[in-house]
């Protein structure tokens, strides 16, 4: 594909531009190999901050840049846009959306996507977060059941418009809550004239006992706590019978909604199921310890698409596992290149952290943390846990190149209460 | 509709959230009638800028803020999200999407829309820049063009991709040209690996003999030689005769593009045709000195939406001439309720500047200058007209709620020479 390199190096495709995939890029930077990185979207996006796309803080260009402006000057690397569809193991050729890709090695980074399991009709009324088309239409939801509520001629009506329903409450899940009940307790005060939007409800709905279940359960009890301070109704040990457009049924109690955000789960990307591994109930693939397909080495599978067991759990889905595993699979494919043997992929929690609206949060960290996580060193709750969280993501946003006016929206929100994203951009078919 | 006031005060109703609409509403804050003012969008938008959303420089949200936030202090003001579909003058009642509402005072500030005069088939490949819509529809077909340029198999598919024609040499297309090629020739420098982005086209179709018809002559070939000195083709006195998805026909010459934009022109929104006024070529409702339809005194046509002569001379559509009449409209509503009789309205020409590119521009002004404008006492071309724009842009943004975070984007890009809003939405359907 690049004109410019000789085509006898050998091919590294790498499928997916997120964290793991760009790792993996940047690693390769002077590396004997032609790089040709595909991805569906011209961006790399900071997830971490897509509830913040979704409830109105941000916009969408705030949290995502274009993938080849990153790489512009990696002269070995070439950006494609376009859908890689499957991977044929037997000739080492990937089936793009119009045409194949021969590789010698593959590194498969392709994500996650929203996953209702097994009640795909759910979609269309209980959104997931994963992409920025995904948090706009979010974003578009919660902004028109407002407009809606304006509008209501019932107060039946209304009170459908005002309730919201968070389902999971994991990090993303927690975020959404928090961030939904600020909109109402703050952004949108005085905005309206036949209601006041204090009288919105969010209600944040967990399967299991706690909320955060990946932190430790003082933090949870925690988050708990916070949520609860700023009115999120919170229902532990709750299943989701079913749901429609209109609403959710919690066990028998049916709640009337007309905005409903999916944050239960996620699963691998259906192209990962061609890989040639054995796939674990999210659909990620089994890799071995330097994340290879055991039956085929010249293909890596990284980040979220990989199932990678340190100490007998799963590594989670979350940006630093994808970035080390990226950072090492360019580490293999060097050493192989030099004949050099390579050390085990070993995976280095720096720990974790969740906000909950305006200066809430909960974290925690410890010092040479590995996996599975034993009980943290240093964990923070409330305003100092939030000040941690604000302090890390303007580091990474700030190297994540001009994200200087994110840093101005946030001051600007913080002091005025403000969100500028208030946009409802129309998504209907256009003249 | 509003709970708070008594509904025996005069009930206005505003047609449109823009510059007009909204100076109509805060003129009358402190008047005893109750304001209802309706748009279809969420947001009052900056259209002087769309052009930067349009070419990626600014996201959506940085020119768009929401109508019931700025008027949220406004107690006898109501903001409706629906669509106003036609007036009935002899019930005087307005027709909504689903439901009606009567009016003693209608404000009809309902702005324009793209116009493709009579070739409304040339609307789906030649796309007009009113609406974010709009805007973000132009900038993913732009940054999509060149990621097919990467890809395309032959050179002729790929100078196809890398043309680009703007039809229409006022100041919208004049930015959008100069943008484009500032694209080209800066901002996605060394992102692609099969071309050159400096091998890009940019083509500026005008049938008239000079670009910014309603500028002074010498600023028009000023404009010209800043556009020719940093590459844009200049195409005066030709006309389109047709044009397709893969290339426009000028006059007899075919030149092949995937991507053409259309800043040809506008007419009034279908709803202006009934309120009962004679319109004109562009469906513009003609009114009488107090911008009141001459049949109909109670319903006012203001901006856009209307034709008003001044010395012979229709006004132009430009957000000051919207906002001195919207100030005029209360003005005369007040007046009328104090049994006051108001003077005629006199537009006031403060000056017009237009940009092209970095660091290039035409602006005139002159002190005291009437419509139909004369010769103007001040011109400035190049830097110094350049910064005037960025002055008068960066004073009304800032007054125009938090927009220090655009005046932060349009540091960081001066400096960057990059573009931060450089992200492809996918507006296909979503799961």
């Amino acid at each position: 594909m690049n004109a410019n390199l000789a085509p006898s190096l050998p091919h590294v495709v790498i499928i997916g531009g997120g964290f793991g995939g760009l790792a993996a890029a940047r690693g390769l930077r002077n590396a004997p190999v032609r790089v040709t990185l595909i991805d569906r979207r011209n961006h790399h996006l900071f997830q971490p901050l897509l509830y913040q796309v979704a409830t109105a803080a941000l916009s969408a260009p705030d949290i995502a840049a274009p993938i080849r402006q990153i790489l512009r000057r990696q002269k070995n690397c070439t950006v494609l846009l376009d859908e890689a569809v499957s991977v044929d193991t037997e000739t080492n050729t990937l089936q793009l959306s119009e045409s194949t890709l021969n590789f010698d090695t593959l590194v498969v980074a392709a994500g996650a996507t929203n996953h209702w399991f097994g009640k795909s009709d759910w979609a269309p009324n209980a959104p997931g977060l994963k992409s920025l088309e995904d948090a706009l239409d979010i974003r578009r939801r919660v902004l028109s059941a407002y407009e809606s509520a304006e509008k209501a001629g019932t107060e039946e009506a209304r009170r459908q418009w005002l309730t919201f329903v968070v389902i999971g409450a994991g990090p993303t899940g927690v975020e959404m809550a928090g961030a939904l009940s600020e909109i109402a307790r703050t952004t949108l005060a005085r905005n309206f004239r036949n209601f006041n939007p204090l009288d919105a409800r969010v209600i944040l709905v967990e399967g299991a006992s706690r909320v955060l279940g990946a932190f430790p359960e003082s933090l949870s009890a925690s988050a708990l706590r916070q949520l609860q301070s700023i009115g999120v109704e919170v229902r532990l040990n709750t299943l989701v019978s079913s749901l429609d457009e209109s609403g959710v049924v919690l066990g028998e109690e049916r709640i009337d909604a007309r905005t409903i955000v999916w944050a239960a789960g996620v699963r691998a990307e259906p192209l990962v199921a061609t890989v040639g591994a054995t796939t674990d109930r999210m659909g990620r693939a089994t890799v071995n310890e330097h994340c290879q397909v055991p039956a085929h080495p010249n293909i890596f599978v990284i980040g979220d698409a990989a199932h990678f067991e340190q100490g007998g759990s799963p590594l989670p889905g979350v940006a630093p596992v994808a970035l080390q595993q990226g950072a090492h699979v360019a580490h293999v494919i060097r050493n192989q290149l030099a004949n050099r043997p390579t050390r085990p992929f070993v995976y280095f929690d720096k720990g974790s952290m969740a906000t909950i609206g305006r200066s809430r949060a909960v974290a925690m960290t410890g010092v040479g943390t590995l996996w599975p996580r034993t009980e943290p060193t240093f964990k923070f709750t409330g305003t100092l846990a939030w000040l941690a969280w604000l302090f890390v993501h303007v580091l990474v946003l700030v190297d994540f190149r001009n994200r200087a006016a994110v840093v101005a929206e946030w001051a600007w929100a913080w002091v005025t209460y403000q969100r500028s994203a208030r946009v409802i951009l129309d998504h209907g078919p256009r003249r």
